[in-house]
């Protein structure tokens, strides 16, 4: 199921997403979406809904430096165990929405990535079971004021601006997330061309590892980290990731 | 207004905390404490209720090395910008909860810190209009996985364990946090003493610094850095903070 968060005419829901192109709709579902969700048998067309982030997590938490050519493009070595750092909920926006570039930042990029949703609250989840505690896979893009992560020592800041984690533009819940294709396009030009197959610490063991260390909430958002390719994006330009087997995540650049 | 959660024969609730020692009693908050709050008539003794984590932040901004003594006791030079980084929500504990010992540190730090509590949604607040936007200020224990800090790098994993940011005893709303003093005591022996005055960078600032980052929502916990003094902590030991005009949180320690 393709799970998304809408603005519909009469307010805000979650929704299932059926169709693609012209004919695809989306079906109102009652309440939250985590376990069998309920329709309200309201739907519309998708044209005529606002998709907005699929989820409001308690916590995102990002994986740095989990694609080996990634970390070697700003000449760091892949870390033994996976780098964790968070971004704040305030920094989540959903599919369309501009990416706000601070005036204190005189360089921010781009960086696709594929990102895991929970879907119930878990603490010390082994590998083996981790499948087991995913909602479902959406597209994100871990945005980053360059500058100021590499003065700042810490990210907080350099990832931490609202805006800043945009994600959609729907939650897939059936998806073999192991070996999928992700690309990068700014204004229609390649830049990110990876595989997940090329993810340093799989999917399984950062939920093992994350989940050791926190609790996880049913909503809440691990970003796997990104390929090679990253780069800056500039006011006025449109920043498209796309996963293979769930869609594309687009968002405008605004100064 | 020493503003608490407690948990009562009936339930949760927010309390006032009033009176000292013996005589100390809570009058319970209905609904929220931000604003004006509403009493509901219910009072209890002090200690015939438990004390809960004062509030349930949406997340728990921290700044590092903002005393120049503790940045100096780890070699570290004092941050031109504040050096901002997050704990999560699930990190939180209130007083006499057990700080739990990860298997995977061999070394487990308290920190004592001054905490803000923030009161309304704010983003961008000016310097000069910051304490306006303050609900109040509690004590916090940045409680730190000091091998993995270092090994890490980002510091996402070492200050994001469960039970890694005690808070508490209560928020007190009627406080100037320019000149405290803040110590911090393991089993009874002194450990941290430090004044306020010693912040590097002060309150109203990383009001406006972090503020500029990433909207504030009500609730949110800003930990201001520890003075210098950070020492292990081990099972079975008990670590108490206690900052002048608000009151001592103390946590035991379990491995």
């Amino acid at each position: 199921m393709r799970l998304a968060r809408i603005a519909h005419p009469g307010g805000v829901a979650f929704a299932s997403v059926e169709g693609d192109g012209d004919d695809a709709r989306v079906r109102e579902i009652a309440e939250h979406p985590f376990g069998e969700p309920n329709f309200t048998g309201k739907q519309w067309p998708l044209a005529d809904v606002r998709l907005l982030a699929p989820i409001l997590p308690t916590k995102v938490i990002a994986v740095g430096r989990n694609y080996a050519k990634h970390a070697a493009e700003f000449g760091n070595e892949v870390p033994e165990s996976p780098m964790i750092f968070l971004k704040p909920s305030t920094s989540v926006i959903g599919p369309n929405a501009a990416i706000k570039l601070p005036p204190s930042s005189s360089r921010v990029d781009f960086e696709g990535e594929l990102a895991v949703v929970i879907g119930q609250p878990v603490k010390n989840v082994p590998a083996a079971r981790a499948a087991s505690v995913v909602l479902g896979y959406t597209v994100a893009n871990d945005v980053s004021a360059r500058d100021q992560q590499k003065s700042d020592g810490q990210w907080g800041r350099a990832k931490g601006y609202d805006t800043f984690c945009p994600l959609g533009p729907w939650i897939e819940t059936s998806l073999d997330p192991a070996d999928l294709r992700l690309t990068s396009e700014v204004d229609g030009e390649l830049k990110q061309d990876g595989r997940t197959s090329d993810l340093v610490h799989k999917i399984p063991e950062l939920i093992e590892f994350v989940s050791g260390v926190m609790t996880l909430l049913p909503g809440d958002v691990i970003l796997t980290g990104t390929p090679e390719g990253v780069g800056p994006i500039a006011d006025g330009q449109q920043v498209s990731i796309t996963v293979e087997g769930i869609g594309t995540l687009t968002n405008p650049v605004t100064g």
